[in-house]
């Protein structure tokens, strides 16, 4: 059995496959609520220094060191550590091409074939594909109705194999943030035994609150245990720019080296000194797409009214998602498919997000709503409350 | 046992670091010949073509599909069936984050836990790193005295476990071009087994046959056996953007996008689009690359006189790369550290691209000469003629 047999084809391609079956007329262009990602190009400012960098400084082409620019990893960590109140050296951070590779990455240094990580349900699919091929059990952690795993339900699931716990908020495909109490017991639980635990925050410039989301970071032993991962995809508009991070104890860091001099050599050079350069010059701009992405979860609240008069009920909602449970007695991944076709709209069915046969993802629905305006956000609700099964 | 803990640090890495203990005076600066890469920027064509792109094209910033920008992959299934003589289409071609990323992919589509690949020694050190993290044993083949390997001796390597052999042409530390009927002969060979044949091509744009260097791509049936691997990063000076490229069965490119898409997402899109800008504009520019580097080739035989004096020994030459047995009595990790403080040379020992204790890496030292012109191969000849241990 080869790793890649494993597991499952990525669902984002899947999704993708949807629409080269459809087409949506001029009137009613398809509304793409599937993908995770900014649709618009960095701020202006940004790409004049990209365009500077490309002309100007020719290390932008050359390798540089697997763990990442050293002024990037600096900047990461004062910035972290000041944002969470505690000591972050920039010996504590690696940065990756993207964040899906820091997790790849801290998998390497932390499991062994037939180890396990807990994973709570829904999960993100790419974490459950990459666990199926290092050769990794991924256990369910099943969370309760407002999408809350509890650390309780956790502790039943460690076994001897068990290397880690991994958490992502704000949630995807969730949208739910984490309450910091809850992951300080997460981080607790793990550390009684001797787990890391892994703490995914790709959309933490989007959380609701503005001080720290959690406090794991004023322990001064947090590198014993927690494994934070970043990504600069959303913050900056760099998603095809490839670069990420992750926070961790530099013994670590040194073996995600081995893994990341092999898979990566280093991550893009132009888009580690675009985030740097993000980094330092952006923190306005972004203060303002978070008040956007704030205002565009008001209005996914403010409108529900009208879906759940149709049988539609939100389980969460935060950052870029919301998640709901849909009325229809058909299972997901169909309705998803009929979405696209009838009401032409693209989004992601819960069952991408569960183990296979788990009747929850049946019911469920991803919308990412970050890249939909207000209006956006009525007419997709006019969509779904038009539709019938 | 974790995945990292398999595994060696990155040599390249540790090179580095022994940079850091020595210095070097202006009279006197370090020739540094450990690199296999370009140093400097792309010509000015492709930069500007980079720097109108990120003005220019919003796409440049987005995800792109997992398996490669359309374009880049038709426009190198084009040139490569074209220079190969062989039937290969956009389904064969799948785009990395560099070769190393097309080598791990690979990897992961033949093989799980336990299983066996056969590389040539002296092998490229990332090879053998991924294969110790992918729970995959490395079976060396040792080469022979011209560094070639035999595929008969590969015969009786082959066990039950095997799903591969690896060949790297030009090599990569050893130089040599395998000649077209050795490589023919390892892939009759893997067809009778049934297993694959991975040729990595890193440093074919720097062959010094001009036709193609192998037949495989003449057989209709190549893609049963054949992995191509290929590096945009030495060919159009793109290290630092990292892309790469995955030649092979639709159904395994299938496969491969499973890792692709959680290590990865994509490659990065600007590296991609500046790949196929050079492939579609900078085939003079390139040929004019290759006859600099055959020419460096030539000054490395020519002033070889000098070094067989001191009893140096040139085993392979070729590419980027020449390999020598050298004439002292200490390891050559050892020789490799006393050349950067006492000739201000930094070189990479054959230590590092062998198994551990191979008493014949302890003799060797590879010589990345690509970056060094004729003036510079000189001098670095000087140093190391000059050298007593």
């Amino acid at each position: 059995m080869t790793r890649t047999a494993n597991t499952f084809a990525p669902p984002v391609m899947e999704a993708r496959r949807w629409l080269e079956a459809a087409e949506f007329p001029p009137d009613r262009p398809l509304i793409n609520v599937s993908q995770a990602a900014p649709v618009d190009p960095p701020p202006a400012g940004l790409r004049d220094e990209m365009a500077r960098l490309v002309q100007e400084d020719p290390t932008t082409h050359l390798y540089g060191p697997v763990l990442g620019l050293p002024d990037l990893r600096a900047e990461l960590a004062q910035q972290f550590g000041a944002a969470y109140g505690g000591r972050i050296g920039m010996e504590n951070v690696a940065i990756t091409a993207g964040c899906n590779q820091a997790f790849c990455a801290a998998i390497a240094t932390l499991t062994g074939e037939g180890d396990e990580v807990i994973l709570p349900v829904p999960w993100y699919f790419n974490h459950k594909m990459w666990l199926d091929m290092a050769g990794v059990t991924a256990v369910p952690l099943p969370c309760d109705a407002e999408l809350l795993p509890d650390p309780d339900h956790a502790a039943t699931l460690i076994t001897p194999r068990t290397r880690a716990i991994v958490l992502v908020t704000p949630n995807n495909p969730g949208g739910v943030e984490y309450p910091a109490d809850l992951v300080a017991g997460f981080a607790s639980l793990a550390r009684r035994h001797g787990l890391a635990l892994i703490v995914d925050e790709t959309y933490r410039d989007f959380h609701s609150r503005s001080g720290a989301p959690h406090d794991l970071f004023t322990d001064p032993d947090w590198s014993d245990t927690l494994i934070q991962l970043y990504s600069f995809s959303k913050s900056y508009r760099l998603t095809g720019h490839r670069v990420g991070a992750m926070i961790a104890h530099p013994d670590r860091l040194a073996q995600a080296e081995k893994f990341l001099d092999t898979v990566a050599i280093c991550a893009p050079q132009l888009g580690q000194r675009a985030a740097l350069w993000g980094m330092r010059n952006l923190g306005q701009w972004l203060a303002g797409e978070r008040a956007e992405i704030l205002d565009r979860r008001a209005a996914i609240e403010e409108g529900l009214p009208q879906l759940m008069e149709r049988g539609w009920h939100l389980m969460g909602v935060g950052a870029y998602f919301a998640y709901f449970q849909h009325p229809f007695d058909i299972a997901s991944d169909r309705l998803a498919q009929r979405l696209v076709q009838e009401a032409g709209v693209l989004a992601l069915p819960g069952t991408m997000f569960m183990p296979e046969g788990d009747a929850g993802g049946a019911r469920q629905m991803r919308i990412a709503f970050a890249n939909v305006d207000r209006e956006g956000i009525a007419r997709l609700y006019d969509r779904l409350a038009g539709f019938t099964a």
